[in-house]
């Protein structure tokens, strides 16, 4: 289960309701492919997936970089798998170098992802891989990339397996694909809860009327002062989903729309140990954000403060025999009344756990929120447009320093 | 060797001098402490890390919240240090449970930190841990607090290690200070150097003039329109890092003057991997930012990208046999021209290596720059009250729930 609580006011209805007509042309017309993603047969996929984990590995071994990784990462450190899975997902030397001196090729499996099938450091990633461990045989390597892509044309060249992306689901959105589901069913994770769990947001949201989304990008994308969200998630394992809420967030919605600059700038947050560090901003620095809280009502542990009382420090009794837990969501909670008491726009996202089908929730709801807000913007949410030139740039700098 | 170039205008010296008469008062007065921390005699400091380093132990677990732990983990995540240190820094039951699986009490100095002694997070694990692994020894304790404090009181009754921070010397500033000294000295940093590099820092713009600081300081305090500002670090080792300067940056100068509301925003990016993903939003959404680059000149790692030519996949061929660091440094370049064609002010610092030295550096670099912008902006940089409502109502709501 899960309840999204808006703390500021909702607009009346008819005010979004050509919106809503416009997201919904947008899922029916079929071009935006990741809406459909949590429908998809999934029993092939499953079944390619346990033959693959019959194979002998402790590893799972992920080249890919932005949307090939970002969610990927999420999820993983989210579910607390089993299953050991490393990211090269930066073309950092030290950390390559670092990384693969720690991987055993024979008892891994590796994972070459890239949409386009052209990402420099992805394909350079791989490259060194050959060469470093003296590739020959690639039963144990896998590809994932869109139909018809150079990787995937090099992949049925050497034989080895492929997973496609539908050429329809953008980079950002394609956790809930192969990209996502293939490292993660080979770790251990339960793909068809997550499945499920995005399901379950798209009834909610799309087909039963719930308008919070809706009212919740409405009031986002016309806030005329607040131009950066703060995701402040409590929970340690949301750190690597706040990471994939910032891209999706700054990707999808900073856009030129003509000559006109738009975009709200994510930031993410962890509590409670950012009430230590950026929260003062928040509280008392330019009313210039909206925050948004993730809390989890079973965090999987039931330690407890100790009832020690240690000289000196009685001030610090006051949590004594409380589950951590209590004390920890406390804090949360005690930080959304002092953020309203400054009259800031905040919202809860409560799940009452962390597991396959409340992230598969997760991820979708964060997905459609921006989706609503790219409509309201009247921009392409899906492109990334401003990337590019840096691209070219690169390669001329290379070119002349030959 | 560090080099800090400002790819933006700068001001006329004249309008910046009263600045530097106000900045000279603050370090000449001895209010602020952190400024004298690098001329500090740490003789004593370091042959009594070194009496510790002679016990028998594997492992340093610093239990410490905000400015306890964020500098520490910071240079330690830089430093690549042989000691594991375990990094107890939030109150997520979850993860506390998890980090003290791992933690052999018999091979471990446990390092309790706390400014003002009363961290209601840093007591409680502390509890936790001594009813875990039940300790009647603390001789392999260490508390880390200010002068006269509650800790400070109760670990005298016990007979433990204590070792203080200046009392004026602010939490988020005190890195440099035995709260970071004490646990990275005991990983093997050479804490020397860390303080000649800040050092370094101070004589080059305290001292000989340099006005580099001064010039982005008052830059950023008098931008019309970017309010935030992006910390671009291109090596995986700055995460950490970029952490820190976060917390320096929203608590030191997101403050009420007044009626009125000041702040910069902190954003903290890595590259080259966040190039998919933030950097969309620099180059196309509003502008509302500045964005710093931190490079490094030797990363420490000579691989190369293997000079294969793979089917389908010529068009990445253009980086074969080019050391990885070369193209990696190039893409923080690239992105560097692709911002200033969208006239986005930048600045680049350029390290010629990650080692104590550069990171000294680098973190008094940013202490002082905070503190520049701290006057300017015409407010108390060294304090938070905006953090205080919270504790008082999480009090109330834990009282309210007995």
């Amino acid at each position: 289960m899960v309840e999204n609580s808006l703390k500021f006011h909702k607009q009346n209805i008819s005010s979004i309701n050509s919106y809503t007509r416009r997201i919904n042309d947008e899922v029916n017309d079929g071009q935006i492919g990741y809406y459909h993603l949590p429908s998809f047969e999934i029993d092939g996929l499953i079944h390619a997936i346990s033959s693959i984990k019959n194979m002998d590995f402790d590893s799972v071994v992920l080249v890919g970089v932005g949307g090939s990784s970002l969610g990927v990462k999420a999820l993983y450190d989210m579910l607390n798998l089993k299953k050991e899975l490393i990211f090269l997902d930066n073309l950092d030397p030290f950390s390559i170098e670092q990384k693969s001196a720690k991987i055993n090729p024979q008892k891994s499996i590796f994972i070459i992802s890239s949409k386009s099938g052209t990402t420099i450091e992805t394909i350079s990633i791989y490259k060194y891989i050959l060469d470093k461990f003296d590739i020959k045989d690639y039963s144990n390597f896998i590809f994932i990339t869109d139909p018809n892509s150079p990787l995937e044309n090099h992949a049925k060249k050497i034989n080895a397996t492929i997973f496609n992306i539908p050429k329809n689901v953008g980079g950002r959105f394609s956790v809930l694909s192969a990209i996502g589901l293939v490292p993660l069913g080979l770790c251990g994770a339960d793909i068809k809860a997550l499945l499920d769990g995005a399901n379950s947001v798209k009834e909610q949201y799309l087909q039963n009327g719930d308008d919070t989304i809706l009212q919740k990008a409405y009031h986002y994308a016309t806030h005329k002062s607040a131009k950066i969200n703060v995701l402040f998630s409590y929970s340690d394992r949301l750190t690597s989903f706040n990471e994939w809420y910032i891209q999706l967030w700054a990707e999808s919605l900073g856009k030129k729309r003509g000559y006109k600059r738009v975009g709200l700038t994510p930031v993410g947050l962890v509590g409670s140990k950012d009430q230590h560090s950026f929260l003062q901003l928040i509280m008392e620095g330019i009313k210039d954000k909206t925050v948004t809280f993730i809390t989890i009502k079973d965090h999987g542990s039931d330690i407890v403060v100790p009832n020690l009382n240690l000289d000196f420090l009685s001030g610090c009794d006051f949590v004594n025999s409380k589950p951590i837990s209590d004390v920890f969501n406390a804090q949360a909670h005690s930080t959304m009344q002092a953020l309203s008491s400054e009259l800031i726009s905040i919202d809860e996202i409560a799940l009452d756990r962390i597991d396959e089908w409340h992230c598969g929730w997760l991820i979708y709801y964060y997905e459609l929120l921006t989706s609503a807000i790219g409509v309201m913007f009247g921009i392409n949410t899906y492109d990334q447009p401003g990337v590019e030139m840096g691209k070219r740039i690169l390669k001329k700098l290379l070119d002349d320093s030959d």
